[in-house]
């Protein structure tokens, strides 16, 4: 019996049809390569209308990439570069930022994935001091890596906070449109409106093949992208077929239909394993993961059934994912499984 | 009346439909991500079989980062990689080599793309010199950028010339079937077998829609590579996408197939080009490529109706280029329009 | 009225009058460059009598470097380094080692600058996931940061911790000669003896002009080092300079003579201190600098008249430094400052 | 008998006696370290007063630093910097500029060492294209490194055309003085009014024991230049100690008393050599270097005696280098040795 994969991550789940669909409807006849075809210039137009007439967006491969390149764009190598100490660009890249940017990443304990200006000022030291780091910009996960979401009031204090000490703010929103849903709003108000500076717009864990957009909401620090993405080898040739998965997820609004799907399952999941004894919640289910401690026999038994991460620092909390295509009964089948070992 | 871009590059092309049937079948279900999934398992073992049982293959994004990350694996930073001026790597990459790689790239006039231990010999000055670059691997692309083709013997005098000179061979292969089709050989015969140490074995231009793959032909060099793919932005979740693309690839040889037709193209282009008057050519065709000069004010008329590269040192010679999907109609369309402007 | 700087740091300390004579005196006659002169040949005999046989020694300009350098020797650019939340290498280098290395520094909070194997374990993770900078190295400092010092059992038992975990060890010894004689030992004994892999041995802070040196304790490690420092802008064509200080340091012991008398300007200024209400002494002394926390108040006048530097996350406390040339006369002008400030 | 080592470098003189008594001289007491010390303040006043009100100028420790740090400073990654094929910059740096900057070095054939607007002019393409390395900046040395100097007339014309393109000049000054002396003007004459931008003003080579200043001649481009010095680990701790050696180089112009003499000594060292049968000048004599070519059988006899370098791609030219502490008693015993060889 194989492992069964699906809560293991949102990038287990393939490609959903209409993407798909959309794939094979671009494939047809000759287009200019790197990005000035038609798709690729509907898919801008298409992202200028959700992020404003001021924003100028661009397509990269994966969202390592969206992130590294997005912050060297607006960096030097002397700056340091905010963040949780949870976040994926620290914790996850292989030094990835580091060697691209040259910048520090000066990391901030956080009790649930969000940074907040108490806890950044202090990080704030030697500003104009040659021996020191830079702070230069604050990077924040929307939603985090556990599984919360920034309201759009803390959304606006760290911006607002950043931009009164002369910095920018990053969001890495691998999973922004699981905030969008879970906040019952717009991409829109989640960061142009509330003053975020550069965006990663995910697009690999909600339903594409392969491709993830940079959103610079002011398209003044744009200035020097294109170079970089080519020199960080992200510059792909038959760019047509990034920009038709992005068509297709922003026309009548797929991205939202997945997402809500997505963090509907995880609700239903949360409220199914609250029933379970000896199982508790760690993090509140503010998108489409859930984490749960789960005593450590019990975790043994459970991932012999089921493949899933569990924390580096604490292997007794589970993460647990749902996607576009999770369904109720799969997530039966995981209650099911966890019942039987911890009853 | 929009411009006919066919003719300008082999990444204006699109999708071969067996290809994208590849990528529909591999649409199914969960799959583990970062290649842990069958789809890879798989791809991995075709190339084994292809390029050796001691060779190890690993996929990335694109040509740019087959390149630089294949070079970066096997090199330092205080090395030179040996190339020819004309080389994609020095020319079209934006310092992504130097970049990544710390490298300085030694770069040697020639006549046709090709290099030689003749070329090549001056340039090898400093050896153990600590203010020097020291010279570390000699790179080739076969086919070159030109449209010509090394023969084997050449290939092995190169590899021979190398490795008595403690140096690596890399192949820039992005038309590297072209090459072997035009050679009536296989793969492995232009790259194991001559005794190329890091090939980058090109898929986007010969009819997959991304990805191209990484081949160490002694996979003891590879041991770095997965952390500087990672790090170097390339590391897909949604591998399988690409792994499917060269499972189809591989069997039932739709590499050569496409190639062939390329090449065929390109034969029959070259054909009728001799025909027009005023028109020469100016390199030997031996891929999917066609090198000729028009003159500049015929050049610029056929311009306006076809899109396609001159050299940006010398305006008046056109790079033309077939691909699988080209069709001798087509061609005759070009043909035409160059006749009634040149006569 | 100009401020009196002398306790700011051992670096506005100037150089030690036999260092100046052993300046004019290699300055006779022509003398080759970059390394090969008798002056360096010397040092590096005596440099090798210090810390073993087996020990390859090299110079640079300054402690950034030596660090930097001795890093980037050993590490790839996917690795991490571990090292103190207080170490200079992540607080007062502007990114250096990031920038350089391309390596993440995976910093760790301590009460006293000292790292213990307890406290270094949890940050062991990811070892062999393409997703985690991989951990490589230990950098500790040497006499800390804040002016403690690792007894030889704490450096045996770090350097055993590392071992086993297929970590480095390296030891920032911009202090080393302070804690040699703490300690009442030898420079060998505190480095080669205990398990060090890398050295930073400092010579500015204690007297010379400028000048450090890289030692590796197996010389085998440092096959690469003179390409990276060339490559690090840290090879001086006039070397006999750096090296006629450093064969003066070593002959005679007078490193010793003048860390001895740092050391105990220190305890006498220690002494002092404590009698003196409202002050209290913050860390123990155990090199060549001493922590004490002063009432904010009486801090703003004392530093009216005095340079010092106090900690940038708590600017109550003061750090003060003695050098090879502080009297007990300066000393006490400082403590008579500020017995009338705090009565 | 031990070589005779004087002619194969200006770094293989010592410190010019009055240099040495500056060094004594700063040697007094306590001084703030890293740059505000008074003797740093004086330098940098001199300096303004040569180079212009409008220019800014900070010490770094050699050579190699004063060039990768001045361009770092104006340029970004994915530009290129043009220099001559024989620039120290892209032959002798061991890949530091690229490490550093991250530039592509796009280097000229010359027949003479001189850069010249029609040679340059090929090189300037693929402005504002991402493929390509984006032109930003020509490098110049001044007297290049094959002995000979630009013109004043020279040096306006490759200003003017580089301003025209949108390029800026940076100037390799390591041997600027010699430039200044053999064009019988100064060294604002020679950067500031001919309109360089950034310059590396070379002391090592001209009497100093290390230190070289970076020139920036409008103060705006500095803006980043100390944290890159920070970051580059060029900054000195005890800067009083090249700054003193600054105000004793521009004091009474003894920069210029140094390359004087430099200069006439290469003067009659080339007066002498063409004398002797069989050796030919290879290079006009306009600094302080002779390039001559030998007959490979008396080459080999003459480098038994005297220890100097020949080209590197041509084995029978010996570079010849006079410095000011060369005598004319040692010219003679070298012109006495080639002629028993050459006769």
């Amino acid at each position: 019996m194989s492992l069964d994969v699906e809560f293991a991550s949102d990038n287990h789940s393939g490609v959903h049809p209409e993407v798909m669909n959309a794939l094979m409807e671009a494939n047809k006849g000759y287009s200019i390569s790197y990005g000035e075809d038609e798709y690729t210039l509907s898919a801008k137009r298409l992202l200028r209308k959700v992020f404003g007439s001021n924003s100028d967006s661009f397509f990269v491969y994966n969202g390592t990439a969206a992130n590294i390149l997005g912050l060297k764009t607006v960096t030097k190598s002397f700056h340091s570069i905010l963040c949780a100490s949870s976040a994926h660009l620290t914790v996850h890249e292989c030094c990835g930022p580091e060697r691209f940017t040259g910048c520090k990443l000066s990391t901030i304990p956080t009790e649930d994935g969000k940074l907040t200006p108490a806890l950044i000022e202090p990080y704030l030291m030697g500003m104009g001091d040659v021996h020191m780091a830079q702070p230069k910009i604050i990077s924040i996960t929307q939603s985090t890596e556990l599984g919360t979401t920034y309201t759009i009031d803390e959304l606006k204090e760290i911006c607002r906070f950043a931009h009164q000490n002369n910095l920018l703010v990053h969001v890495d929103g691998a999973r922004l449109c699981n905030a969008a849903v879970y906040l019952r709003t717009g991409l829109k108000e989640i960061t142009k409106d509330v003053g975020v500076d550069v965006l990663s717009f995910g697009g690999t864990k909600n339903g594409l093949m392969y491709g993830e957009a940079v959103v610079f909401l002011d398209k003044s620090l744009a200035a020097d992208f294109e170079f970089y993405r080519k020199q960080g080898m992200q510059l792909t040739s038959k760019m047509r077929f990034i920009s038709a998965q992005f068509n297709m997820f922003l026309q009548d609004d797929l991205w939202k239909k997945n997402a809500e799907h997505a963090n509907q399952m995880a609700c239903y999941l949360e409220k199914e394993l609250k029933m379970i004894p000896h199982i508790k919640l760690v993090q509140k289910v503010e998108a489409n993961m859930v984490f749960v401690r789960i005593p450590l026999d019990y975790m043994k038994k459970i991932r012999k059934k089921f493949y899933f991460h569990v924390l580096e620092q604490d292997p007794s909390v589970a993460r647990l994912v749902c996607s576009f295509n999770s369904t109720k009964q799969h997530i039966d089948g995981l209650i099911d499984g966890l019942k039987q070992i911890c009853d």
